[in-house]
Formats: C-alpha cells, sequence, structure tokens
C-alpha cells in the first residue's frame, strides 16, 4: 500500500514480500508536536524538552543510565513510506538516494538522534534533540561515547554543494 | 528460547509475544572476522577494510552517497540474545543496563557504527570501521552529519568510573 504520492524525479521500488525480522516498540516518545508537519527538521533544531517512556519490562535495562551525558536513540517513524529511494525533498533541489539523505523514508524507517540526557525519573528520560510525533515508538537507546561516535570533521558532499 | 547463559549479576526477563514492527535486511556486511569471538570490541579498534554489499534492489537509494566521508550504519546482530537487560560483560567490574552499555545484547539487536567510506563501486561501499561478523545484516545506512551528530565533549560516567 502506498503512504504517499512520488514527486517528479522519485523512484519507487517493491519491497521484499516478507520481513526478515521484528522489532519490539520498547517504550514512546513524548514531545510537543502532535503531527509529523508540527515537528522541527531535525532534532538539533529544536531545545523543546522530550520524554522517552521506556517500558516498565526493561526498567533493568536501564541501570547507570543517569551517568551518562549522551544517548543515541533510535525510534520507529511508522508513517514514513518505505519504497521510496530516490527522494525530492521540496527543500533540497535536486533527487537524492534515501541512504544519502536523514529522511524518515527509507526501507527500514528507524530514525537516529543525539539528544542530551537532562534527567532521569524512574523509567522515564527527559532529553533535549528529539525530532519527532508525540508517540513515536521506541527502538532503542545507547550511550554516546565522543571516542567512537564523534567525527567533528565529517562532510556530506552534496549537501554543502546545494548550501552554495 | 535462551541463547545464552546468564552470567552472576545478570538480569533477563520475559520477551513480550509477538513484534510490533518488521525489518527487511537490505543487504550484508562482509568483513575479516567469521566468527563473534574473532571480532574487535568497537569498529574504532581496527582499520580493516570491510564491505557493504546493498542489494541491487535499493541501488537507486545509493545516488550520492559517494560524496559523503561517514556513514552511520545500523545492522542487525542476529546471534546476540535480547532478553538480558542487566548484562555483566568480562571486561567490566559491575552488571550495567542494557541501554547503558554497547553491547549487541539488547531487546532490538540493531548495532550502531560510525565507518568513513573509502570508496563506492556500484552497490558495494568499502569503509573503516566496523565490528561485526562476516554476512552480519544490513538495516540500513545514513549520512553522518557533523552539525547534529558529533559530541566531541560526550561523557559516559560510568565508565570513566571504572576505567579508574
Amino acid at each position: 500500500m502506498r503512504h504517499q504520492r512520488i514527486r517528479p524525479g522519485e523512484v519507487a521500488i517493491d519491497l521484499p514480500a516478507t520481513f526478515d525480522a521484528g522489532l519490539y516498540f520498547i517504550g514512546r516518545i513524548r514531545t510537543p508536536w502532535a503531527r509529523r508537519d508540527d515537528c522541527p527538521k531535525n532534532g538539533a533544531d529544536s531545545d523543546a524538552v522530550c520524554t522517552i517512556e521506556v517500558d516498565e519490562r526493561y526498567e533493568a535495562g536501564l541501570r547507570d543510565i543517569e551517568s551518562v551525558s549522551h544517548l543515541i536513540v533510535l525510534y520507529f517513524m511508522d508513517e514514513a513510506a518505505r519504497d521510496i529511494v530516490l527522494q525530492a525533498p521540496n527543500h533540497y533541489k535536486k533527487p537524492h538516494g534515501a541512504f544519502a539523505l536523514r529522511s524518515p523514508a527509507r526501507p527500514n524507517p528507524i530514525a537516529h538522534s543525539v539528544a542530551r540526557l537532562l534527567r532521569v525519573e524512574g523509567t522515564r528520560l527527559h532529553v533535549i534533540g528529539l525530532d519527532c510525533r508525540d508517540g513515536t515508538p521506541l527502538v532503542d537507546i545507547k550511550p554516546y561515547f565522543a571516542s567512537i561516535d564523534a567525527v567533528p570533521d565529517a562532510t556530506v558532499g552534496w549537501h554543502a554543494a546545494e548550501q552554495k
């Protein structure tokens, strides 16, 4: 089933008939944005405090997380198309491949944000740096290690060229 | 079904009876490490060149990726236990929650590495910075944007305390 129309220059594919693995939604993300169109373009564009509500079932998995300054948060963009592999977002001049974009539309619509952890209350984590609709399903939380995750000199050539 | 024994201090939970969403394996990762025990502890510990083989079906999704210096690679750790939420890895002194660890064992065993892109040959991406077994299923590739993904001053308190 197609969830959205294709724009000029876009390419949609036939997805495989079956999935290869399953995901558990381990919680929900509470944000100020009720609808997709209300969301900031990315988490770094907003200072809004969001709350990650982890299901009680996974509480033991949070041990020591209060000592972590930044989290890698993976969440499931359940409204995104999964079949549009060449995309022409309105804010870019040309189409780009889904794997060269941070668009939620991709074969596995798992979003990734780095969020600053403000405080922990039981299974609720208050953070800054998310960009998703209220109620978005949570997939994973990881500690951000600057030694392996921070690459300040990384570049995205096509993006730099479009900003000129 | 339990995939591995629990160590002293560890906690396993009952996982939900059903999955909430499905994943497509969109390719495979070729590495020098045939077995899990051969792998480096994390991708930053190795200069080995690995190859991400994206299925032909998704080829259009790679448009412009050759201009990206670093990739966020998500892959599925299909040999990992999903139910051990409090874990006592041998190289740490105390048990820690799965969400405070980068262990592959977690409710959704999706690993995350930042890899440097060396070159693209069709649907094959040659990279440095991965840590997984040869044949590991690929879940997603994203461009790394330093502006939102690089946090050089991030800290992991429990980890720093254990290194003292």
